[in-house]
């Protein structure tokens, strides 16, 4: 226990050695979600072993704690029936995370196994769009009445409280399950029996059931709420969004925010077990499609070719030039793409935005600028100075104000604005930087 | 409720023209988490005056779910008096981290205003370092014993419960406060009151006092726990981490590396909130430093002027090459990273992450190269071609290698991976692959 956590390392080497029976006593030691830490970084082949491993008890409280990916491979090893009973032991909502990365065949034998009341349930959850909050709730509530006492709601969370995913937050309904308000279990035990929940009840923080599930689960964790109860567009509960499903939406939702900021898809296993052909075709689209992006600068720079042979020295600008802009650009894209992310700034503030942005592009452009009319005039020429300095504030303002606007503009047209800002702002600044600079060279040279 | 989100610029509105009673009865529909969400999204001004619309007992859970920059300017604007009942009702950890940011003076005035209990449990957690678990973990714990019956437990959380901040996980201590398990209010609740704990108690997911609040905090996120006790070394009950602070821990972390990966610092504030002058100070230093750096590029483009007069069309190639190497750079910097950040990978793993690197560049480059030697080719000649190809194939390699260790060899000098990451490899990779693409051109044109 605390933090003395085995190495997954560790056990494929016992594995590897034929050393079973250790592994098994050690992963015996620790605590199931522990224990899909490890499987989930042990290479596919070494997992299957690992999971047999395991007394059937345990096996099903891990099969629930690992990654979808693993649960897969888990599936495709060991067949349909062997995992049977882990599978009908999911939530409803985990099960139809897993449904969706099965093959149909799959996913029918599993469902057909399942008992009718889950098979019920999970229908409800797949119910739902992709990327709603109701395909990530939990449809098994425990609920109680306005006109209940404390005492008498405890009862229904003592009755029910097997078969749902949380009882800490319970949510009162009026008539026609309208959602009038949520009492914690803590006020339930701790308030005298007889108070009624009307007069205990808090203003719920809720969501509908249609609702952007990584704007929801974001305001769930802002607000530190254990469980959001789910409604439809009537205000009729239908489910409830715990605090840990809404920090795994966000943790993936960022996940794949970060690696389409750095031009890459997101990897779909732990990064040492990813083969270097997966990691590969992770970036290899991205890459690409930026290089061939990126051939729009050479054609560009042929352009001023003529202005370059007369001065070859502008050409050793270039990279600097090109730097600061995809810099600039990048970082307004980063702050601004977040801000979307939190719900801190919508599409319809893309003129706020731009407005603020062209001002930041100004001071930084100023400043940078003298420094590189200095430094440049110092070192080349008078007239080389001027050129770089106008350059450096016009890129700088440029490129602030289109890094600004992009993810706004991304979001507006239904495009992942992660996916639209660092790579693309950088070759975009690239090409408009260069054209400025070329035009900013011939003004001010005179050729 | 339900997702209908007052707009904190309705309320900015309202508090403007004066209309008062409008505007704080608008608030009084809203849950106090709601309430605090506009608090932070109004201007400095608009923040103290809505603050002062909210009924006493609001005004306390409000403050409580105040970011800590918007509690710093509540106590400025109102004065230490004025939120003395707010401060003691906080918890001890989030106490410690409004402490932190305030003013010394102010800090000891609030201080001296706790009841003698909650100034002692304040300073438990200040006597942790910073960025360590003890930092953000709630000394204030309801715990049970190894020899009691659910009964007894349950009797004990009904009769603390009231002080501690949660109730809903009860970890389960020996002799000498040791740490021997966890029982969840669940199973207390629902199972036979007379079963002893030792029968009914898990292996607790806990952690050191002094470890990683970070590293920590994602653990307790990816295994899914609503709380993990904390202990000393010597595995004695300190406190317990929940899963709402482990989130905000995971968020603010994540708020720094991609900012830094965007080249700049978090913003303290609401984007749309902030100043244009604090907007250009988060970002002007990191611009100054890689503008400063990229000045290598100009001095390395120098040596090979006389190599660009003879062979202007290699200056047309340049954005291009630089454009490769830094995405190539930056994919593999952000993998990496994010390996890190969730402990999948140590910088132990450098050499791994080494050979994995070289050989996903080395296709990467590959392909890339291909592409390059047959355009180029076409388009201009054979020989540009053939150091068009070769140089993509090389900058690719360089870039990945580099890209993947540097965030370990940061990590390992204790820098912030992500500080090294992005910014700092794009300009070293520029500089590199312009000398590699003018070796390479001299080589194969004979110039």
């Amino acid at each position: 226990m605390t933090q003395q956590i085995v190495n997954p390392d560790e056990i494929g080497a016992l594995i590897d050695g034929g050393a079973l029976t250790e592994a098994g006593d050690l992963l015996a030691t620790l605590h199931h979600g522990e224990v899909a830490g490890i499987l989930d970084r042990l290479p596919r082949k070494r997992r299957g072993v690992a999971f047999r491993l395991l007394p059937k008890p345990t096996a099903v409280e891990v099969f629930d704690d690992l990654t979808a990916v693993s649960q897969v491979d888990l599936i495709a090893d060991l067949g349909t029936a062997d995992v049977a009973e882990a599978f009908d032991h999911l939530d409803p909502d985990d099960r139809a995370e897993l449904l969706d990365e099965l093959p149909a065949a799959v996913a029918k034998a599993l469902v057909q196994q399942l008992t009718p009341d889950e098979r019920e349930m999970t229908g409800v959850v797949l119910g739902f769009a992709r990327g709603s909050v109701g395909r990530r709730m939990s449809p098994e509530v425990v609920h109680a009445y306005v006109d209940d006492t404390a005492a008498a709601a405890l009862e229904r969370v003592k009755e029910r409280g097997h078969e749902v995913e949380t009882i800490y937050t319970v949510p009162v309904i009026g008539e026609g399950r309208v959602l009038r308000g949520v009492v914690s279990l803590r006020d339930l035990l701790l308030s005298d029996p007889d108070t009624p929940l009307s007069a205990m009840m808090h203003k719920p923080i809720a969501a509908y059931a249609d609702d952007d599930a990584e704007l929801t689960a974001q305001r769930c964790i802002d607000r530190a709420v254990l469980a959001m109860p789910v409604t439809d567009r009537e205000r009729r509960l239908v489910g409830m969004l715990t605090i840990d499903d809404a920090a795994e939406v966000v943790e993936q939702a960022r996940d794949t925010d970060e690696a389409r900021a750095g031009a890459s898809e997101p990897l779909r296993e732990p990064y040492l077990l990813a083969s270097v052909l997966s990691i590969t075709r992770a970036r290899i689209v991205w890459l690409f499609v930026l290089a061939v992006s990126a051939i729009l600068t050479v054609n560009v720079l042929e352009i001023f070719e003529g202005t370059l042979e007369q001065k070859v020295a502008l050409a050793l600008f270039i990279p600097l030039l090109t730097g600061i802009g995809g810099n600039t650009g990048s970082q307004a894209a980063t702050t601004v793409t977040r801000a979307l992310a939190t719900g801190e700034a919508a599409p319809r503030d893309v003129l706020r935005v731009a407005g603020k942005e062209v001002r930041v592009g100004l001071t930084l452009g100023t400043v940078l600028g003298i420094v590189g009319f200095a430094v440049a005039g110092l070192a080349y020429e008078l007239e080389i100075g001027t050129v770089i300095g106008l350059t450096i504030l016009s890129i700088c303002t440029m490129a602030a104000t289109v890094g600004g606007m992009m993810p706004l503009i991304a979001k507006s047209i239904r495009v992942d604005p992660a996916v639209f800002s660092t790579p693309f702002i950088s070759t975009f600044c690239d090409a408009t930087g260069l054209i400025i600079y070329f035009m900013i060279a011939k003004a001010v040279l005179g050729i």
